[in-house]
């Protein structure tokens, strides 16, 4: 594989950074403590850029206004937002080639599936009857495309993914290994001899640019469909329940689980562990702190925390005053003591 | 795919309804929202029949004695529960055709693996040596069936499915996509050179009708069984530890884990993010809050909450009293004060 | 099959056991409901000894020093740890045969793929170019080993095992169903038009002898690699986020969730559900309780508990005073009454 190489002046434009200090040629996007004399490395604070200053490498990236000691064998770039400059730099040094297009001899395409140009099947994939895969959308092995689906442009599905039938998905969408979308709902009557199963006939829509991590699931609608917004970002082993809808551009960190028919807004942000409960509202940019049972609507742009979660600074406050307990505990055995 | 169409009459028999008002025709259940006039919707209160005689659907159907503002132009069916009443419409409005039997071209069925009638096995599947899989039972794509599994009748596996070796599944059991049943539990000893692995001789006993979410996980007993009863229904992503029986009849929702040789009764429910602890002992018909962390046994019937679980009331009266703490800290602080 | 037979002498020879009573020849193990009168038995304390006894095994293993009412008809050995000798009989008693070796038919290995002696590819499994497989090593089916994955000699990895690419695993090393090693991490960056994604350049590195469950997923390092060290045993449905580090010989319960680029020390415990938040660094030896939110250090050899994590002993004594509330909230409101 050719090794990629940038002047460090070219990434100053690409990256609208000020160079500062000499020009460099560099080869490898690093982390600090892996630096080298042909790398450049991202500081996203003044204690970082020493470390990485430490290693010697070819060029720095520092927010501007970063002061450095001892940066003189080094380019540095300075820009607005070091970890924004990661995430383009990340780009540029990904070297990984593409998926080849191409159907793969086992996979099992149904007559009347519909391939784009440049699409790739895996090994042992399926595309079931009716379902539509869109231009240069890559498949990976193992994968379960069920009847009807449609797919956008441009997505990637790692090996093992499976959508249940008649499941819509955008364009340019990620979804890692063993992420399964549209299963059942979890939905039943009680019966005279037990639960009676509701048979979902909804489906799940997902947005353009959306990003769901490994063995993650998200269900399908009872009648409607579950809906992810746009550019929403999901992490692994997240649990999506029937009927939910999600805003665009949320972000839901890993292990997080949201009950059915619960809606939240756009730009809503949920640390790990989040639980929520069935039929909420959560409002257009509300952050939920990790590991919060969230039991109630949470207004647009709180930050909520806790179990049952609550304002964020109310439940600071709790833990305060539950760190008061001793004290407390002392005095009013005091007291009962006086009696 | 032809559609299909009930008249009022006909819908009031198999419901056990009273019809009421006008008689209809209709051709779709939906969601009071995207409801049309050739719909059925299911509402279970007041406020959702007003939502959805809105949208002016063909049919409704409410509970007895829910009063009706304007239901004028709509067929009225009253039944004594209507979400008993949505599961059996959505199973008679389920128009997606079971996967065809047979044998796809690239599944491996071992030489003495038994295959009944009217059993499909999906491309790229596998059945080991001394399997056997019931009548009518249809296995998805890339399912793995492992060495003397014995699967019931009328069973439906979906893609990615694991079953290891040994594991037994009754008739009509639904597991969902990238669920793995009969894994090694996870039990080592302390050796003097590391963890030494306690191999898992036992297996995995799914009883009759029971159904489990995707990528959920069920493993197998030590040296005896890992047991679900009958009609019990598991969510996605739960975690069944090794040596666990669970009765029949049991509701279990997403994200909820199990931990090694506890005793679930019959009719247990528990809701999302339930931890239960290992040689626990929960009683017949008990029922615990979602995110419970249960430490100890939980008596038949009652109903617990909280971390650790105790019984609900007790919680809610627990967080009252936190709630109270503002208050308590004021008053110790000024008694203090006083001195 | 035939059956494993061994006499109670040998057995005691192969645990460093005392044989007291009559001799045995033993054909199974079992749990002590399930004995028969060729069935050796492993008790850990009097009670599952008693119970043992009550089924008739031909030998039963003990604690040394555990008093035994009516043992005459059994063979008994004692040991001075019954779950390790629990673990070695287990091993001796799986009879299950190890997978046969070969490349199946259907199976996809990339030309210039390295794939060592006696190893095993199962059905529909595909191993990408440049790829390296130890010898011995058996992959079940519909596994996908991505490019340039290197795994050494005698692992094991069951169906549906993902790899991404570049991914590093070590010798004896067993991956359960549905793991996904190697996707990328959840990191993205603020962008004027969203979030933007940082591309993981990074890998993951399993050390040797590491157990991991099913269904759990370990991300890929931004730029330098995830790693996870020697003897690390993780059980089911956990999540190891980017850039972390755990050390060898820890032992992770189900459920649990480590955010990117905490530490891990060697021989940490932690319990099922517990979540550890992101950057932190938890001690060697450290002890997390089951459903801990760890959301600073934990330092070496000491147990924590509760959310948020702290101190075992502070937690405990933080729920008895929480148990005081009632009191407290009584002799509060009477001092307010008093005013």
């Amino acid at each position: 594989m050719p090794m990629t190489a940038f002047d460090t002046s070219d990434l100053a434009a690409r990256l609208g950074a000020t160079a500062r200090g000499r020009a460099a040629r560099v080869r490898a996007l690093t982390s600090a403590e892996d630096a080298g004399p042909d790398a450049i490395v991202v500081a996203t604070d003044a204690d970082a850029a020493a470390r990485a200053l430490a290693h010697g490498p070819a060029a720095l990236v520092v927010a501007r206004g970063v002061e450095l000691d001892d940066a003189a064998g080094c380019a540095v770039l300075e820009v607005d937002d070091p970890r924004l400059a990661l995430a383009h730099l990340s780009q540029l040094f990904d070297r990984r080639p593409a998926p080849a297009s191409g159907v793969a001899p086992s996979a099992v395409i149904a007559d009347d599936a519909r391939l784009g140009a440049g699409v790739a099947v895996g090994p042992a994939s399926v595309v079931a009857a009716g379902a539509s895969v869109g231009d240069d959308t890559r498949i990976g092995a193992s994968c379960s495309i069920g009847e009807g689906v449609r797919i956008g442009r441009g997505c990637r599905l790692f090996p093992g993914v499976v959508l249940y039938d008649g499941v819509v998905v955008g364009d340019r969408v990620t979804l890692h290994a063993g992420t399964v979308i549209g299963a059942d709902g979890f939905g039943y009557a009680a019966g005279p001899r037990g639960a009676v199963k509701i048979h979902h006939l909804g489906s799940v829509e997902i947005g353009d640019d959306v990003e769901i991590g490994a063995n993650t699931a998200v269900d399908r609608g009872t009648l409607g469909a579950t809906r992810i917004g746009a550019r929403t970002k999901i992490d692994n082993h997240c649990q999506i329940g029937h009927n939910v809808t999600i805003g665009s551009d949320c972000l839901i960190a890993g292990m997080t689980g949201i009950a059915g028919s619960t809606t939240l807004g756009d730009g809503v942000v949920l640390g790990g562990y989040v639980a929520v409960a069935d039929h909420l509202v959560i409002g257009d940019g509300a952050r939920l702190a990790g590991r919060s049972g969230v039991t109630k609507d949470v207004p647009a742009g709180e930050t909520w925390a806790g179990f049952p979660a609550q304002p964020y600074r109310r439940w600071v406050r709790g833990l305060y005053l539950q760190g008061r307990l001793e004290r407390i505990w002392a005095v009013v055995k005091g007291r009962d003591a006086d009696r």
